[in-house]
């Protein structure tokens, strides 16, 4: 069972996606927000499963974010021993946290914007986490886990001058208009197993740029939560973003940035796959 | 005119303050966010005054912050120069973006969490504006102020600490719980006239640690906004925390960053004032 969200932009159904089939989970829930996750929604999906009813017409409904309205996006970066190493940064002794403007999560299959005056625009696929209960000063990374709603595949759009080189806080090249693509699916995380297995990878115009292993983070997902709850409170349906592997523009000899027309593919084992078209903004 | 919240956290209800009466704002709106400022809900306000009941009780309530749920928090580092050389950073070629967990804000009269194994919880008073209409790419700065619904006291409680020597991104020192109180009322813009004329101030324990004027600003709260509107979309009910003057623990010798009992007053001219008491989390 995955949950994800269908039609225009503002307006998605809930849905269920299991053995082929894609329920309507509206009798359950209005949308899958922080409230539904707080009030243990996927259990009550779960149990809920034969009552629903099969949604006409999903195959012809744009994908939106499997989640709405996340309250906020917390990023880890430099979570890849490759991935410092290729923007010649050093490894961090403890995770780097920083934030993107939690109203630039977009469906999978939805353009993503070049920002004005952009030439660095560059890609990151990413873990990404959904918390599913409060989190707060957790007192171990043991009891983190406990925390996730689910993960989903997580695109960490960036434009590489506004993050670096235009005052040195990365929020400014992490937060345009569109640059969170999420999902296509919330995949529940008892499915999932083990977080630290999972192969993802990214190809841009056809050509592979990452292919790498959620077994290579510098900090585990379990450390990341514990960590960020000792300096913020995770709310039900906050995303963390767990960092990206080698093969970014910024790494890369040549530095071939994003460019309007690019196609951009992601994907995560056992998490599905997106895609995604530049477009000028 | 003035709009404050009254009541527990997650249930106040709106009101609005004109001529030392509080009248209650429920006939018109549920609360007041962004939803509520994005269908002009200050002039449908304004229109219906002469309706309004009076709130009774409301001088026994607790005051919240006079918006809810902003969608998020931006915050522009080292805009003051005097601030900018006490902490011996160099002056911005362009204002610095940071961001700040929005579910930080809380009541300008709420207590402040020291941070578990902070040791360096630093105090600023800021003049917080409050967007009004969304403001994507704006042309200049003279079409910015258009966007703004009103201001507030704004305190961006920071931990030094956790901002400047765990990493280097500053998110990690500014969205700990409680860390922005803001309020205690939401002045419309047309009310406040020019944003760059008002005095600010900051007591720790009774003595004046900060003392400033928005005239001092590097970059103008119109600048700002123009500026912030290139790398992201702001929306009604963001807020833009707009730095602080001179003054913090962090410039001053000795470093006397705040402990538990200590008491802060903030006051910006027009806006009111705020006072909190720091509690250890």
């Amino acid at each position: 069972m995955s949950l994800a969200r269908l039609g225009e932009a503002g307006s998605e159904i809930p849905v269920v996606q299991v053995d082929g089939r894609t329920l309507d989970a509206r009798s359950v829930t209005d949308d899958f927000d922080g409230a539904f996750l707080a009030a243990d929604g996927i259990a009550r999906l779960r149990a809920a499963l034969t009552d629903l009813p099969e949604l006409e017409g999903a195959a012809d409904q744009r994908v939106g974010a499997p989640i709405a309205r996340p309250g906020k996006i917390v990023c880890i970066g430099l979570n890849y021993r490759d991935h410092a190493e290729e923007t010649g940064a050093a490894l961090p002794a403890e995770p780097v946290i920083f934030m993107k403007d939690a109203t630039t999560m977009v469906g999978p299959f939805d353009d993503v914007l070049i920002p004005r005056g952009s030439e660095k625009t560059d890609w990151e696929v990413e873990l990404g986490v959904v918390i599913g209960t409060t989190a707060r000063y957790l007192d171990s990374p043991d009891d983190a886990l406990a925390h996730v709603a689910g993960y989903a595949v997580s695109h960490d759009v960036s434009e590489r001058e506004f993050q670096l080189e235009r005052g040195g806080q990365w929020d400014k090249g992490k937060s345009c208009e569109t640059f969170n693509p999420f999902g296509p699916e919330l995949v529940p995380a008892d499915q999932v197993g083990d977080p630290q297995a999972l192969g993802l990878r990214l190809s841009v115009n056809g050509t592979v740029r990452q292919d790498g292993t959620t077994a290579n983070m510098l900090f585990s997902v379990a450390h990341v939560i514990w960590y960020v709850s000792q300096f913020m409170v995770l709310h039900p349906g906050d995303v963390i973003n767990t960092g990206t592997p080698a093969g970014v523009a910024l790494g890369i000899e040549g530095n071939p940035y994003l460019r309007a027309g690019d196609v951009v593919e992601l994907e995560i084992d056992g998490l599905g796959s997106a895609r995604q078209t530049l477009v000028q903004a």
